[in-house]
Parts: structure tokens; C-alpha cells; sequence
């Protein structure tokens, strides 16, 4: 059965004084008017950590309460930072069997009323508890990403830099004019360079904000003009260091993969689309993984003003997560409302894109791990589907085989990647410098070093000295002694 | 499209030493080897408060990792202590819509490492904010329930604490033959009156206890022998103070006409049922609500034996929440393994039921507002559908009309019901005496009483006295000081 929207609803993102379920209902509020309906079949709700964030658990049933709709089905979803995508997709399985007619999609989160540190902890617990425990956070894990990314692709790091601008200036340009965005102000290369380090070579600027919102959508069984064509959902290692690729996430090549299959479109049919731009870097790796750019290319196409807002393949015209904002459970939810409003040419004068009949977005839960690929479409469009029809998308999809061989714990090892983090969670000291070291085993360890205060003392490529402190990795300079330990040990035993 | 059962698995219920993940993943293991399945289109996975029991976020991405099944779409479903029944109906329609061919279903809760009172405080968290901060706990709502079930249907307090009992003995008894049970010991009326009370008149023996442990199903779109026949989710308001009844649940109701509905069933073709028994009257109350026995009647099919495991109903055959353990996420699951297993005779000698073509489940998510009831079928069983079909089921669903008056802060009020709870949450002094009392205005609010110190001081139905301290109300003896105050109070002002 297919599936429709007949009405979305959202709540301006920002800081807000209102309770978490009050800022839900008021973008349901406005879903149910739009849908001209008071009352659904089912409500499913999306939110990362209600427990955490805001200490309350069974919320679901608090939400129907507060929207006066006490007994019908309530269910939360949770796919971590892609909750909001993950509750649509649930809710469009329930309207698609036939079970249901007019389903309520709601999602949020609050965030800023808690210490950054505590919030910083919160959401490094959708991290890896390998990698979580070394004080890794969400910017950390990006960092090291950005870092490996600028090596595999030949860019200097005053390259990266540049291109990471251009996408928050680009961000922040389209925010500009987007009513329901937390930060509506222009910004500068200037301004860019000015904000502060947050994960070597990651600045403030790089990262989406702490922000609370809330977004509403409901789907219906009843032909609407928005039709659901695409809904693809894929996961991948919870640990970052068990990829084959540091620098593309086959968590959204694979939803993407089922979502064209699913819509019978491809790449290049895409008009727009709404990427998860929770750190500027992966904004231009989604438009890779998406096929919308090769490998290593997407920076290209900001270069070129396709990805702006008057370009021919605008990338996050509501000023995506970074200026947008992103209340994590809300983002991916609020990113369907955003092309809703698209579609149906209700974006407003400056951001209203002319080609506006399909739309995608590309949600994140966790580091790259739990992600959803969504296509909406104009129902005007006529076209004819074809069994067996197949996207023409081959992207790489490479797995590392498992190495269940335990890493000797101490050894001349590769520095992969690394990054010095000046945002620390809660309960450890900044700065924290964190690197992925490759051992001589080939297995690739997460590891920190207390020495390094300053990241221009590493070099990616370089051997470094493993060894373990305390139950954790430690890499450092590899010096003259430790190869004199090191061939030591290597030697046979001899009785 | 039809759905059915193509494999079930769960681990020993109990403590553990393994964490969530590996207690998971070791039921998933078993669900797939039944169904002869490596891999599945994806995973649905409830868990009620990952994030404060385990300190974890994005779970469903772990799981899928952990299971070595990373790539495939893997979900958070919760509805708080009902959460695996959540998580089977949320997949139950991933399959009905043709779009999923295997799902597998996951549950699982990992309670016993941390102490009670945290435990008792986390879960408390599923309570309505306005009455958790008297300090009220699950038991001790449930407490006032009981005592106000006794007043409505006459039963003395002797003869509440005998059908609870009885409740109690029969399922341990049942809990004793089941391999999977965290307690397999015969109790007596002697270790129930023994046992301590936690929330006056509930003891020990009437709560269910704190469990590690995972469930899990493969649901599939193939014919198997097993059918999903029917499922129903209701929510009843956060607060329990805000419902017209207090001795039966709406949302059980709601969910039970549903299920019933689309199975195309009544309550009388329904051969055993598990129950929701996180305290015995609950089971008590869950097999009125579900249309076996009228209101207040309950009770009478345990003293005639009807309830017993050799009995015409068997309730909870398997030991129920009280005897196989209470793992909350996990539970609502563990009841469909215990009915499929009845369904295959496959439930061991001493507990396989003689009737076991039609089996019930009903879960209960927080306290008594976010339930599901669940209905699974041999599908040998030969029957024609018919449009438009209702069931012999007319349970009264009575709502309460929000009243927005806010009752006044002093003044005389009835005791509707209390309890004196000695297992405080973190946070709250021991013992703690709570009650609901009705306000002039007709208004029933959540008051304590810092003074009595024995529950047997109280009586249901009297006047009381009450006035706010420090925003919370507070219920007092009538005193005639109390009485002149309020009596000065209500006359007319003079100018």
C-alpha cells in the first residue's frame, strides 16, 4: 500500500523554555491542522535519550496524554541521532500493511538546559564503549575522519580547512532564511577561522549545535499530493576503527542502495536534498555515499555552487543541521519536513528551490552507524514502475573481516589518524589527544596520548610506540630506546 | 499479509553476569537456528531504559553488531515495561507490509548489577512527574490500587491479602517446571505472609522481582505453524489519578477489543493467557479486563482452581513476571516464547498445556498505560474470516474529563486510597506515606503524609485535612482546629 503526507508541523529550533512534550505537541499541533484531522491511528515518536536529557522514561504515553489523544497506540523509536528518520520509517511500515490510516510521526529532543560536558557525555553514549572509554566524543571520532579524509584525498590541511568553511558558510547562508532555524546569521571565512578548536582540525564552526525543536509528520493511506517513493535503512560497526573506510559510511550507501531501489530512482533524478551535516566534513561525504558526487569529489561541487542554494543539486537549503540546528532525536524528521515544505512550494520567496519534485534526505544515528536514506515526491509526477528495475548506483561497500587476534600490547605501530580534543566530557581533562594506531598485526587500536599538547607534533603515516597504561593504549614518540626495546623482546627466547 | 512464527529463543531469566548484548544475542542465536535463518531483513529490538540500567545509547546498533548481522536496519522500540510486546507489534507490521520477509524481534533488560533504590528510582521515571515526586514507585501505586480494589468490591483486607497470595503460591508453582524461570521454589501462604511488606498491603510476594534477561522471535511473512492472530496497543493517561476507574486498566481494554477484533475472537476462545502480573492483583485485574471474568470476579476463578495450571484458563503457565522474573524490556516478549511453546507442545511435560490452540498475552508498559495484548494461533486451526465481524467483548471504557479547576491549596478531602511504602526511591526517607485524596471540588490530587508512620492509622473514605508545604500537598488527621480554620475560611469576606 502506499503511503502519503497529508500534513508536517515543526517548532522553532533553538534554545526553549517549554518542557520537551509541549514543544512536541506543538508541532503535532500543526501536522493534525494541516491533515485536518483530530485524532490518528497510532503515534510513533522519535527521541535519542529522553531518559538522559531530560529524566523522564515512558514517554510515549506522556506525549498522547499531553495531545489529548489518551489511547490510542503510542510508540517511541529510537535509532540513536537518526530517531526522527527511524520513527517515519516504523510509521510508514504501520500504513503501509494496511493496519492503520492516519499515523502520527513526532519527534524531538531537548538538549540546553544541561552543562555542555554533561551533554557531551550524553551523546558519546551512542559511541562505541571501546572507543567511548578513551573520552572519544562525537567531534573527536569526525575529527579523526576529517584528518584521514584530507590524506586519502590529497588535500593539504589548509585545503580541508577552506572546503570545511565553505560548507558552514553555505549552511549558515541558507539558515539565513529559514524561519524555524536557530542561527539566522551570515557568516565569513573570517568568522570561521575565528571560532574555536573543538577537535583538531575541527572547529566550533564544523560542529551543529545544542539545540532543543521538535517536528511532526503525518502519513496517510489516502493519495495526498507528497507521496513516500524511497525509505532505505542500514547500520554499520558500532566502533569507528572496525571499518574498511574511514572516509565514506556504508551505513548510508546501503540505506541509499534499498531506498532508489524502492523509489526506482537514481542519484541523478535527485533535486535537492537534505544531508546530515552534524559535522561540516559530512555533509560532503553523504553527497559521495549518496552517489551524487565520486569519491573524494563532493568538496568540487561546493566549489562549483552546485551544492548551493541556487545550484543545480542544492545540498541542505534549510541550513541543515549546522544551522538549522539539531535537536539529535528531531534532525532527521525535521530534514522531511524541510523537503515537504520544498515540494509543495512553501519554502519561502529566498529558499524556495525551482525544481522541487523529489527530494532526499540522509539521516545519521550514532557515528555513521545507524542511518536511513528517504525519498519524498511530488504524487503529480507520472510515472510508470517496472519490476525488477534497478538503480544505476554501484557504490563500494567494503567490510573488514572481523579480527578476533588480540593486538600485542606493546609495539612499534602507524598512526593512522588522531585528533587533539578540546571539548572533553565530563570527567576528563582537555586536552585529550586521541589516535587510531594500526598495530604490526595489521588490527587498528584506539589509543590516547597524555604527552601531545599540541596536534602539529603528529604526523599521520608515522610510526608510533604502543603500549598500555592502565587497562588503555598509549602511543608516543617513537624513540631511540623503545626500538632497542622493541627488537629486544622480538628476539627468540633462548632457554 | 498474514504474519507468522518461524522461531523463538531466551536465555535463563535470573542474574547475570553477561552483559545486555551477549544475553541478546545468545536468544537471537537460538530464534534464528529454529528458523533456520542466517540472516534477517532487520531487527526490532525493546528495551525499556538501556540508557540509565546499562549507560548505553544507540543499542540497536550494537545488537546488530554484536549478532555479526551489521548492514541490516536495526531499531529501538520502547513502550516502557511493555516494551518487547511494543517491539513485536512494531515488526509485526514491517512484515504485514510486505516490505520485510524475516524480522527478527529482540528484548532484553539488564537490572540486577545496580542497587534497588536506583533501580526503583529508574524505574520510576515512567511515572507521571506529578505524582513520581511524592516519591510514588510502582509499587506503591500499585498498593493503593489493590487497597482501593478491596474497598470497591467489598473484600476485607484479610481476604485481599489471601487472593493475593493465591496469586503468589500458583505462580511460583507454575515458575517452579519452567527451565527458564528465575525462581523455581514452591512457596507457601506461610513464606508470603513472612515476606516483607514493600508497599502496604503488598509484600515482596506480590511484586514481581528485578531479572536479567532477553527474549527473542523471528516473525516472518512464510506460513509456519504458528499465526499471529490479532494485536491491540491502547495508552491510558500518565497519571493514574487522572482515570475514572482505578481498579481496572482502559488501555488493557482498548488493546483487548483490537486484538480480539482482528483475530476475530472472543474472550471465551482464548485457551491460556499470560498476564501482566508485575503485581498478583494485576494478574487478577488484567484477566477481568480481558473479558474471562466480570470486574471484582477475578479473584473467584483462582479459588476455584480455574486459573491453575490444570484449570480451564491457565493464567501465566509459565510463572508469569512473579516466579520466571521481570526483566522489564524483555518481558512482554518472554510471554509470546511461553505461548508459542504451549502452541508447539514443546512447554515440557509438567507445564504443557492440554488446550493450547489459542494463547494470549497481555503486557503492561508503565503503570497500566501503554499496554499491548497480543493473540497467537495454531495455524492448523481451520477458520473462514468474516467482514465486518465484532467480538462478544463490551468492556466499559470509562474516561475521566480533565478538569483545568485547580483545587484549592487547603481544605477538607476524602481519602480515596493510600499506601505506606517502605522501599523508597533514591532520594526519598523510608517509610513514606502517600495517598489519593478527593479535593471539595471533586479534584482527586497526590498528597503524603510525613506523620503516619503505620498504614493501619488510615481508613479509605475519611475526611482528611489538606494543605501544600513546599509545593507538594500534605493530608492530615481532622482536627477540629483544622475544621474551625476551614470553616472561617469559607465564610463570606466582610468589608
Amino acid at each position: 500500500m502506499d503511503v502519503y503526507i497529508s500534513g508536517v508541523g515543526m517548532t522553532k529550533f533553538g534554545r526553549s523554555k517549554d518542557p520537551l512534550e509541549k514543544m512536541m505537541a506543538e508541532a503535532a499541533s500543526s501536522a493534525l491542522k494541516e491533515a485536518q484531522l483530530e485524532k490518528v491511528d497510532a503515534i510513533y515518536m522519535g527521541v535519542m535519550n529522553v531518559e538522559e536529557f531530560v529524566g523522564d522514561s515512558n514517554f510515549a504515553t506522556l506525549l498522547a496524554d499531553t495531545l489529548g489523544l489518551t489511547g490510542i497506540p503510542s510508540t517511541r523509536v529510537e535509532t540513536a541521532s537518526s530517531s526522527g528518520a527511524g520513527a517515519f520509517e516504523t510509521a510508514f511500515y504501520a500504513v503501509a500493511s494496511g493496519h492503520m490510516k492516519h499515523v502520527l510521526v513526532l519527534a524531538g529532543e531537548k538538549m540546553t538546559h544541561l552543562p555542555t560536558a554533561k551533554t557531551t557525555r550524553i551523546l558519546s553514549e551512542a559511541i562505541d564503549r571501546s572507543e567511548r572509554r578513551y573520552g572519544a566524543t562525537m567531534p573527536a571520532l569526525a575529527a579523526m575522519i576529517a584528518q584521514k579524509y584530507a590524506r586519502e584525498f590529497n588535500l593539504s590541511l589548509l585545503k580541508l580547512e577552506d572546503i570545511l568553511a565553505q560548507v558552514a558558510i553555505k549552511n549558515h547562508s541558507n539558515g539565513y532564511f529559514n524561519v524555524y532555524a536557530q542561527f539566522r546569521k551570515i557568516i565569513t571565512k573570517e568568522d570561521y577561522l575565528k571560532s574555536q578548536m573543538v577537535a583538531y582540525p575541527l572547529r566550533l564552526y564544523d560542529c551543529a549545535p545544542i539545540t532543543d525543536g521538535a517536528s511532526a509528520i503525518i502519513l496517510t493511506s489516502q493519495s495526498t499530493p507528497i507521496k513516500v517513493s524511497g525509505i532505505g535503512h542500514a547500520t554499520d560497526t558500532a566502533a569507528v576503527r572496525h571499518r574498511a573506510s574511514f572516509t565514506s559510511f556504508n551505513s548510508t550507501k546501503e540505506a541509499a542502495l534499498k531506498a532508489y531501489t524502492m523509489a526506482q530512482l537514481n542519484p541523478s533524478d535527485v533535486q535537492f536534498a537534505e544531508v546530515h551535516d552534524a559535522f561540516t566534513l559530512f555533509e560532503i561525504i553523504g553527497t559521495e555515499d549518496l552517489g551524487f558526487f565520486p569519491p573524494g569529489e563532493g568538496w568540487k561541487a561546493l566549489e562549483k555552487g552546485i551544492s548551493h542554494l541556487r545550484g543545480k543539486l542544492p545540498i541542505n537549503p534549510s541550513g541543515g543541521l549546522k544551522a538549522r540546528g539539531h535537536p539529535v532525536g528531531a534532525s532527521g524528521l525535521a530534514q522531511l519536513v524541510e523537503i515537504v515544505y520544498q515540494l509543495r512550494g512553501e519554502a519561502g520567496r529566498e529558499r524556495q528551490l525551482e525544481r522541487a519534485e523529489i527530494g532526499l534526505a540522509q539521516s545519521t544515528g550514532g557515528l555513521g552507524n545507524n542511518n536511513l536514506v528517504t525519498i519524498l515526491e511530488r504524487n503529480d509526477r507520472k510515472r510508470i514502475m517496472t519490476e525488477g528495475w534497478s538503480p544505476d548506483y554501484h557504490p563500494s561497500i567494503s567490510v573488514l573481516k572481523k579480527s578476533y587476534v588480540s593486538p600485542p600490547s606493546e609495539g612499534i605501530g602507524i598512526l593512522e589518524t588522531f585528533t587533539t580534543l578540546y571539548a572533553t566530557p565530563e570527567g576528563f581533562l582537555s586536552p585529550l589527544t586521541l589516535g587510531f594506531v594500526k598495530t604490526e598485526g595489521g588490527e587498528i587500536v584506539m589509543a590516547c596520548n597524555p604527552d601531545y599538547r599540541s596536534p602539529k607534533e603528529l604526523k599521520m603515516g608515522k610510526k608510533v610506540y604502543l603500549k598500555t597504561r592502565e587497562g588503555l593504549y598509549v602511543f608516543e614518540k617513537l624513540t631511540l630506546w623503545n626500538r632497542l626495546k622493541h627488537w629486544f623482546k622480538k628476539q627468540p627466547k633462548n632457554n
